[in-house]
């Protein structure tokens, strides 16, 4: 432990244990790609036997995508202070179009290193930038538009692929055809397509180049849909120490990028140990920051001090910026008579600074000066939509469309400079008016992936938004979003709290693979069909282990049936052993077993005869036996 | 309070505070229809005056729908040793078509009833059940096919309009249009509407003759979207006290009815104290009983015990039974080579008798002298699908969709004799085909009502199976389904707690809501509307109110800001005064009234004029200032 001895570092020294602690039932496992340096993490949930009863047979392992980083590596040696190892570090320095700064460029960044007053909070083993050479542009989607491979991208199709080759030997893949709505589905994700994709802008790889302890991951419609999850303090609430374990929560839970919309003093200290600590991309939305450094007086925001700020993350090492350049002036006028007017912060303030210079946005008319930033350090837009409907009332409404016009319009500018680019969407949405958005959206923006929050199908259910959001998140990610950004059950009311996040991390993860079942990715069945045998076998640890939450399924069965006797038991407990459906099932199997396939058809067929009969003589059923 | 002093009767006598204590910012109130014995119970909303600082206005009251009965009504006397006051007694009476018995006709409720070691803990004070006379058919459906107006559908039509007319004076009605795939939605619902509905098979309203203490309610695609709570004890669990309290608990939250489906040792008991303090229908199994009966040997069951459990019930005054005519003989060995074989409690017993006897499923086969039974005490068919699937993989295959086709069959009989009939669904089903789903049963059920479990659509959230199968409801609720039947977080793990309960209700009081308001049911986005004009002008506690749960909401409202001073704070705990959205967008509002409309609309023109500049130059947004 290399420190400056601090309560803060004493602090987050330790991670508690219930965020480290190994995911019952499984193990990490690393799949290797085209170099001994490209290590894929996965999460192999190991089987057990299928019980003499039913059968006997081997159930074979189970991969699944695994967003958790060394945290639940038991090899892993985790230190804080020192930060996750940058794995891509030779992947970045190998392409040579980057240089090590001799400094911090910005002039905030600079005044935070050389404040004293800071080293107690500081993150104590920075290194020194990187930032592309001069003319040159770093950003995945370059190298994609030029046939480059990357091992990024190489390790993004490995690790979408989740072994799946090697389960199809071992699986009956048994799956239902998708309804994908004109998303071009693979069968297997190869390095190719994969650059395909992010050239097309059809799917963003956000990678920083200072951000080399990020585990490459990808957010478009054809492949796997992701969830964001949020953190950050507020002004009312937490320190440092509590961010980070935070993240590691978060991603412990399958968070695929962390947004870090913290608004507190120490704003930029705290990102720099979350970012040195996250294996998953991390989002800001930099206006925040900017807010800050002018005490909240949105009338004095400047383009100058803002260009500070997005350099400043850029260099820290910040994988993706929510921008809300689409809120224009004439727009601002389109809110006044909405419901809930604009609920969207960064759009908010946008607003508010519109009409007190009576000006154009900044964001927007120095949008191509902030496409130069982003392509120095390969940051992504995420194009907010700062004037999103907060209610249903307002959804689908001029001010929301007008500003998705405009967001497709700044995308072809961010293409035009192959800086990567995702849509932010909305909001509070009514069912019947979630396609239309998605389809506005996959029009407007070219096919740039779509990261909304929800939707929200109902307005009337404030601790509970974690449910109301999750059934829109499922629809719209059926109908092609590539990543939601989750809600949780304060939203609206508070801040969350651990459970909060856990809560609002698993309602969105079954929405986003809800939504991978359904456009029919190849494979998303094979968990579930896994489970179900689990569960009709009763093998209650297999079925908690393939689980998305094994910790809570156990915890919850535990609640009737605490007994170890009863995870091997032959029934369960809502039914007792009359009226276990399981259990009859199995006489029926053993009844077919034994009389064949063939007396089965037989049976079927005199049935039908029978039947026939019956209806022939129409609707007279009854009949004495 | 009239009691055999009795443990039973002392716990009873009390429920706890929590299950009766008046719902938070509201008062209940009776709206009288065309006589003064017509008392449509709702729930009024009242509201507080909009802030000086938004424009300081009156906001009138919400009404919402009440299924909890006398319960939250403070005026109310409740003796759960008296059971409710009948109020629907007079008009069964006036209707001349039935008689009081003598006796009871079953002969397993007269042994109950004569068996002293039961007298502690039997409900102290059953009157003796009705019957039709003589030829009679005493089925809502029956007076409705004859053009009767009851003065059940009067209150069912009361009760749906939810006091629209005064609503729609008060409020600017601001709704989306719906899409409603066919279904044939209201503006008003009438008297007549409501009988035509009946009539035509197109809804059912169950209100057994034997449970005047009822409410009436409807189920049908053309009314607001209901949802069912189960409840009941097992071999495991609880005794009669607790099962009242959870009926209790269920219908506080929003269950519009209740399914008993106890399998204990007192279940004849349990269920009598069930239907004598319930406001709401309750439906049950009848073939769970029967197999109690015979020690869970489910070759054992007859037709003749069956047949006197079917009327035990309907004396007793269940409103609704699900009969598991569907799973024919033919159809037992489809289900062999499923992944988890059949999962219905009911359709595994009814397939174990058809094997053990190589017989048709004898509810099949005695299915007219079943109607016979209904008809007499008005119980609605729950035509139940007994080989629903347990798993995706299983989801919409052969034999889900024979037993569904028979389904359709048996509905025309039931119609035929103008017996109420619904038909139940599924189960686990992905996405992208639950729609298939719905299309199909309103097909071959002739739009009969279909009432869903979940569907779930992925298996592989244990712990969060409200959650998986909330979002299913709704998309099917939308689709057409008229009663949503709730899946509880416990669901494959354990009997749910009272915790569970509540969970399970409120995901799918979301889902129904989400499904009424994509349908466009007239007057649904009133409560949303109202909430987010509270949210917006931070009157934190008409938001609260608003709420589906008021409780939680203000609960988790206080555990990040719990000052009393913070409900009225013109700012939120989520983000803090400079980061405010509602306030700046006040501040647009201000600017906008200020300046005028024209001048916002002159600001919109002149920048649309600059934005067409920008455009003319390509994608060269960026100038110089």
């Amino acid at each position: 432990m290399n420190a400056v001895p601090s309560t803060l570092l004493q602090q987050t020294e330790q991670l508690s244990e219930s965020v480290t602690r190994p995911i019952p039932g499984s193990r990490k496992i690393h799949v290797e790609g085209s170099r001994p340096d490209l290590r894929v993490p996965m999460r192999e949930i190991a089987l057990s036997r299928t019980p003499t009863l039913f059968g006997g047979e081997d159930n074979p392992p189970v991969t699944v995508y695994d967003t958790s980083g060394p945290y639940t590596d038991p090899d892993a040696r985790i230190d804080l202070a020192l930060g996750l190892p940058a794995l891509r570090a030779r992947w970045i320095e190998e392409r040579g179009d980057t240089e090590v700064l001799t400094a911090l460029t910005s002039e905030f960044g600079r005044a935070r290193e050389s404040n004293a007053k800071l080293d107690s909070v500081r993150f104590p083993n920075r290194a020194l930038p990187r930032r592309a050479k001069a003319g040159m542009n770093v950003s995945q989607m370059h190298y994609a538009k030029q046939g480059i491979i990357t091992p990024e991208m190489e390790f993004v199709a490995i690790r979408e692929n989740q072994r799946l080759e090697a389960v199809r030997e071992a699986h009956l893949l048994m799956q239902h055809p998708g309804e994908n709505f004109g998303a071009n589905i693979q069968k297997i994700i190869t390095p190719e397509f994969v650059r395909d994709e992010i050239a097309r802008g059809r799917a963003i790889l956000p990678n920083n180049i200072n951000h080399p302890e990020s585990e490459p991951m990808i957010i478009g419609r054809n492949f796997l849909t992701k969830i964001n999850a949020n953190i950050g303090n507020s002004a009312v609430s937490s320190g440092i120490a509590e961010e980070v374990e935070k993240l590691v929560w978060s991603i412990r839970w399958g968070g695929d990028t962390v947004m870090d919309l913290s608004t507190g003093k120490h704003i930029h200290e705290t990102r720099e140990w979350i970012i040195r600590n996250s294996p998953v991309p991390i989002g800001t939305v930099p206006i925040y920051q900017a807010l800050e450094k002018v005490d909240g007086r949105a009338e004095e925001l400047t383009w100058e001090m803002f260009r500070d700020t997005l350099i400043e993350q850029a260099e820290q090492g910040v994988d993706y910026f929510t921008i809300h350049a689409g809120v224009l002036l004439r727009y601002v006028p389109l809110t006044a008579k909405r419901t809930t007017g604009i609920v969207s912060r960064g759009g908010s303030i946008m607003a508010k600074w519109c009409l007190a210079h009576h000006k154009e946005n900044f964001l927007y008319t120095h949008f191509e000066e902030i496409c130069e930033i982003m392509k120095a350090y390969d940051v992504a837009f995420s194009l907010g939509d700062g004037l999103r409907p907060g209610c249903l009332a307002d959804a689908n409404d001029a001010a929301q469309f007008g500003e998705l016009e405009t967001l497709g319009e700044l995308t072809k500018i961010a293409w035009k400079h192959d800086v990567q680019t995702m849509i932010e969407g909305p909001g509070h949405v009514p069912m019947q008016l979630i396609k239309e958005n998605m389809d506005k959206q996959l029009r407007e923006c070219g096919e740039a992936p779509f990261y909304t929050l929800g939707p929200l199908t109902t307005d009337i259910a404030p601790g509970y938004d974690h449910i109301t959001s999750a059934i829109g998140a499922a629809m719209i990610g059926w109908y092609g979003t590539a990543m939601l950004c989750y809600v949780t059950p304060k939203e609206h009311l508070g801040l969350p709290n651990r459970q909060d996040v856990r809560d609002g991390i698993m309602a969105y993860k079954i929405a986003a693979h809800a939504a991978d079942l359904a456009k029919g990715h190849p494979g998303a069945q094979i968990r579930d069909n896994a489970l179900s045998k689990a569960r009709f076998e009763f093998r209650w640890e297999d079925q908690f282990h393939l689980g998305l939450d094994p910790e809570k399924a156990k915890e919850f069965h535990d609640e009737t049936l605490p007994k170890d006797a009863h995870k091997v038991a032959h029934f369960c407990s809502m039914c007792g052993p009359h009226f276990c459906s399981m259990k009859i099932t199995q006489d029926v199997r053993d009844y077919a077993a034994e009389h064949g396939v063939d007396e089965a058809k037989a049976l079927e067929a005199g049935m039908a005869e029978k039947s026939q009969e019956f209806r022939e003589k129409g609707a007279q059923v009854y009949h004495k036996e």
